[in-house]
């Protein structure tokens, strides 16, 4: 963990938790960018096997999730952490649960995968899908490597793809519904791309939180609810 | 704050900042319940000025969070609370977090009542709406009076509304789809209500979080991802 305090400590098993909380969270940060690539290959290869699969690696995130909030609880308990070192549990802490809540809208995209193979495929709409499913899964992997390089630049970019993925996301909702007016017999399948593209846009959502994270974490600035530009100005401080 | 430690603190300092982070939850709490009530009845009576009213509330419930996050890493930062008081720290920042993300829902929910409000007021699927939408502003009010009075009874009600609500939404879904297929001409319409009933799915979602934020809090339990059964059992114990 370079440029971080973690290596000053008097404690070597301090240190050792410490980075053993940091060690969890990237790996199971690795498990939920694999559920998101698995779902998207299960919506559009219509393949339940992948779908079932996200849905069973999702127990295995819930499981990370209720440790490592174990473990940052007892190093408060513990370790009476200050400064950079309670804004790293801090950040850790809120994460989890962002990577847990990815790890939900991944079971729920699953879900959709194996609803949509009931009627036979169909490409309607899978274009959209797919480049929305892919950039996610980007920004959720940026966000990671943001928070494991402490890089602030890299966050911030993380914030303007998810600006970029809402506009995308509102045009495909809106592509889908004129599709649906055009053709009723397409409604059914229609609404479960709708559902995958709504739960592909919550990924985002939480990647840009995983971010402003890494921004916390870093300049002790709490940038939630602000506009990007005010944003842009507490990283050039 | 009956049956709870922080009477015991040796510091009133420290017994103030607690019982001033409970306070603003509540007063937090609150306006979010108001939200939803007001959300509700802009999409039912299809009033712009109330669902305007929803989303500038937002604004309030943004600053609640930032400022109640504050002043819990300050407490743990300063107070190295431990045991229960560590444990009522967790709880009121993760409830925050549920009740800001409930404070979003309310705002979609308004926004849909904007659009609903463009094409004029049809009462399809507004029975359904209605009364999921009370149901679960009754949830969050009912989380909430059980976080006051650390009633992990009253808690585990909240979980058990919430599976009855997951089913009440399913079917309304089922029964929006239907008519859509049915009358392709109210697609878009249906659309915006489909939007709602999600919103209120996810409003139940959060009470039931802060329902085992509760249980956390007085047990010291993690009951997260758990069956009903399991959680039952946990509090006989």
């Amino acid at each position: 963990m370079p440029n971080f305090s973690i290596d000053q400590h008097t404690s070597a098993q301090f240190n050792a938790e410490l980075e053993e909380a940091r060690k969890n969270l990237m790996e199971m940060g690795g498990i939920v960018e694999q559920q998101i690539e698995i779902a998207l290959k299960s919506l559009i290869d219509v393949d339940i096997e992948l779908a079932e699969k996200t849905i069973k690696m999702d127990k295995e995130v819930n499981k990370m999730e209720v440790k490592i909030d174990k473990e940052t609880t007892q190093i408060l308990a513990k370790r009476h952490p200050a400064a950079t070192d309670l804004r790293f549990i801090i950040s850790v802490s809120k994460t989890v649960n962002d990577l847990e809540r990815i790890g939900d809208e991944a079971s729920k995209i699953a879900q959709q995968s194996i609803e949509l193979s009931k009627d036979g495929a169909g490409p309607q709409g899978y274009v959209e899908l797919r480049h929305i499913g892919e950039k996610v899964r980007e920004m959720v992997q940026a966000s990671l490597d943001a928070f494991a390089r402490l890089d602030t630049d890299a966050a911030f970019e993380v914030l303007q793809q998810d600006k970029k993925v809402d506009l995308e996301y509102n045009t495909a909702v809106r592509t889908l519904v004129t599709k649906m007016m055009e053709d009723p017999r397409t409604i059914t399948r229609a609404i479960n791309v709708l559902w995958s593209l709504r739960a592909f846009e919550r990924i985002g959502d939480h990647a840009r939180n995983i971010a402003m994270n890494v921004i916390y974490l870093v300049k002790g600035k709490d940038v939630r609810h602000k506009k990007l530009e005010k944003i842009e100005e507490t990283l050039n401080k």
